[in-house]
């Protein structure tokens, strides 16, 4: 009996035309990171559990999806010992714990925590700075919508084992050259989270940054009122609000916003600290000749606790869409596996998000999307023989070529070229053959010559 | 506290070295396969386990990864729907029932069955017949062993929706033209199980066609005698197997084992049809000029139980392992998912083996697996100032260079380029800006010269 075919809720499959679309994303990236010294790695799709647990925040643990182990998972099972209760003869198990039991492997939930545990499982092998790129997909149990899905890909590069901030102008360059690369215009926002240490700081609750933090990172979503409103709930009085609003609001040039960030940062080592790294990475931007615009944002915060140094942001400027890029400075990634006091710093392109965008502007070029150049009629066997070789010959030329595997009718195989936008077709009949030659129809035009099998690749490409 | 990090057995990291190897195989065979029409497809990692389930035989059931439902998997369960048995109070489950309760989804087992699964569900939006490729890992559960892994990746390219034979020969062209690039002489061979099917209704045992294709499937590892045991012992008689014995050992040009099985094949309509598809298909290798070796060999049978035409299987000449790539025509896979009479015919290469080979072999161009070209030292702010605009240029004219990040000692900043086979190094300090010029060092021969910067890409490239 037949199944009726579907796919696990979140998840795509990626037709021939899509594909075409994210390989010109991953292609482009690749090409650029490359030119920067970075180099590609691939982890496994599973990590143990133990190296995922904890990394990212209880919320984080809770999308991880598990792999239940080989073999018999469940045998063996001291189900007793998982027991929490009973009524009415019925007995309930802490499902939690009985997961953990039966599922060692979880899959990757990010590319930063399983690179961090590759640097530290291979720190004797590597060289430092050590700089990576890697594509690959990561899953998370989230709820899907919109926009939103369990399996995903993303676009990584980092150097780790450099506390220059000529790491941070680079990651800028890269950016500046992809969108630039894509016809995209973006604004490349910048911020540091020393700066935000700082105000937590002189607002009088050092200890509230994480608040501080997780508030701010929403203005561009709910707006300064609340955030205000937030930061009133997680415990800031108006006084330190009073502090914090402005620099959310600050405008000016980014030499500007320095200098009155010097100044409200006057009492914090930590905020000035911050602001000396903006403006050393400001000055390094604009000897670079950076085409793509870059602001100082003091508003923007990144949720992710692991930052300690700038953090990055981009958005498309003509198109309404969350970042497509984001990334940030962080000190101390791999200490949690051992290895203290590798500071580093990388970005992560959103392939979805990219991918909308260059759809939404029309900006896929058409001969990165396009594939087959020629398809060859098929009218029988003999004038197979005579055509398979020039087929071969084009193909050597690098000419994407297709021939017709079936003798069926010609409106079938005119109608193959149609659906799949092959531009020319190769009419090859009896006639074609005694006279060594191919008649080429161009299927846009409609115009129809007669060439010679040495003229093809000149007249198609 | 630190944990000591590590991966599950059977996995593994790819560094930046083996992903170039590996990168070269992928970029390799995808070039090869677009210049004949096949277009990427993606399905995701996980499908339903009722998409896996029963497709690959109760082995193979046993091999699948099965992934944790999200949320609270075990809430919900009622244990005692699944109790096999109580003992001194404590309690035993049916494991199998409970794992199917709590998992869903399964990571992919391989890329045939995605596909036809894939093929069935958009089977009104797409073209057929349809070509696609698809380079994407699969994941099975079997006990870790030199060579094998419990991710690999799969590099299929399939055809279906056409009978035609020319589809096979295209496979053959693809398989001829992949392993030249590589420069890897290999051996094609072919069969065709209509052949074997042919073989078991002349033997008097039509229906042991899946005991003869699983014994003289070993052949090549176990040897003829011990194949005729397992005949014996899968219930066939010495009558039966001196009428296979001969084939197995068949010897002579392809033409004059076409005649030979002509003649003992005689008496069987379906094992004449496979000699006919066989010669038909040599015919079409001969007017197309491959110019690696293709043979008949008539003891090639290969495992899956869907092939029912041609079958293909590669070796390296030069290297001793199993088969590097293999395949065959199926015609009814889609059937299991409701979609009858779809015919078609693919091949998959394996990835990891053609990796060890071109290793054995030393193959990998140097180009290929190269990275940075020039490294800048870096002497300070000033010295940046000037040399990050070249860098630019440089990376422009698409070649990839470094600047070293930190401002170290100068040796810490040559081995950092030694390790990483950077082969030029551009020096500039002081006097280079001054003078306007970069002193270029060739790490390999020693040699060192001043350039303008204009000057420095024709240097290096």
């Amino acid at each position: 009996m037949a199944q009726k075919p579907s796919i696990p809720k979140g998840t795509r499959d990626f037709s021939p035309v899509e594909m075409a679309g994210r390989n010109y994303i991953f292609d482009t990236v690749k090409s650029v990171f490359k030119k920067y010294g970075f180099l590609p790695l691939e982890t496994p799709s599973m990590e143990n559990l133990s190296t995922l647990l904890g990394k990212y925040g209880e919320e984080g643990d809770k999308l991880l999806f598990k792999v239940l182990n080989s073999g018999d998972a469940f045998s063996g099972v001291d189900y007793d010992g998982y027991k929490v209760g009973e009524e009415n003869g019925k007995r309930f198990y802490n499902s939690n714990a009985l997961s953990l039991k039966v599922c060692e492997k979880g899959l990757r939930y990010d590319l930063t925590v399983p690179f961090a545990r590759y640097v530290v499982q291979h720190q004797n092998e590597l060289t430092f700075p050590f700089k990576r790129y890697q594509l690959q997909p990561v899953w998370r149990a989230d709820r899907p919508q919109k926009g939103r899905y369990r399996e995903f890909y993303q676009c990584d590069v980092d150097v780790i084992g450099s506390r220059s901030l000529l790491n941070e102008l680079e990651l800028v360059q890269i950016v500046d050259e992809v969108f630039s690369m894509f016809d995209i215009r973006v604004c490349v926002k910048i911020n540091n989270r020393k700066i935000l240490s700082g105000l937590a700081e002189i607002s009088g609750h050092p200890d509230k940054l994480i608040d501080i933090t997780v508030a701010i990172d929403k203005i561009d979503k709910i707006g300064l009122d609340a955030v205000k409103d937030e930061l009133r709930e997680r415990g800031l009085d108006d006084a330190a609000i009073s502090v914090i609003e402005p620099v959310l609001t600050l405008s000016g040039t980014s030499a500007q916003k320095i200098s009155t960030m010097r100044g409200i940062l006057a009492a914090s080592e930590v905020g000035l600290k911050g602001v000396d790294e903006l403006e050393e990475l400001f000055g390094l931007i604009e000897t670079s000749g950076v085409r793509q615009e870059v602001e100082i944002d003091l508003s923007l915060a990144r949720g992710l606790n692991y930052y300690t140094g700038a953090i990055f942001e981009v958005k498309a400027k003509d198109f309404a869409i969350g970042s497509i890029c984001g990334g940030g400075r962080y000190d101390d990634l791999t200490g949690i596996f051992g290895l203290p006091n590798m500071s580093g710093v990388g970005i992560s392109f959103g392939a979805d998000r990219i991918y909308d965008v260059l759809l939404g502007l029309d900006k896929f070029p058409k001969e990165a999307v396009s594939g087959t150049r020629v398809l060859f009629t098929n009218m029988g066997a003999a004038e197979l023989r005579y055509l398979i070789p020039i087929a071969k010959e084009l193909r050597l030329a690098g000419l994407p070529v297709e021939i017709y595997p079936d003798n069926v009718k010609l409106k079938k195989q005119f109608d193959y070229a149609d659906k799949k936008g092959i531009k020319y077709l190769a009419i090859v009949g009896e006639n074609e053959v005694n006279k060594g030659v191919v008649t080429l129809k161009d299927l846009t035009t409609g115009e129809q010559v007669e060439v010679t099998p040495a003229e093809i690749a000149e007249k198609i490409k």
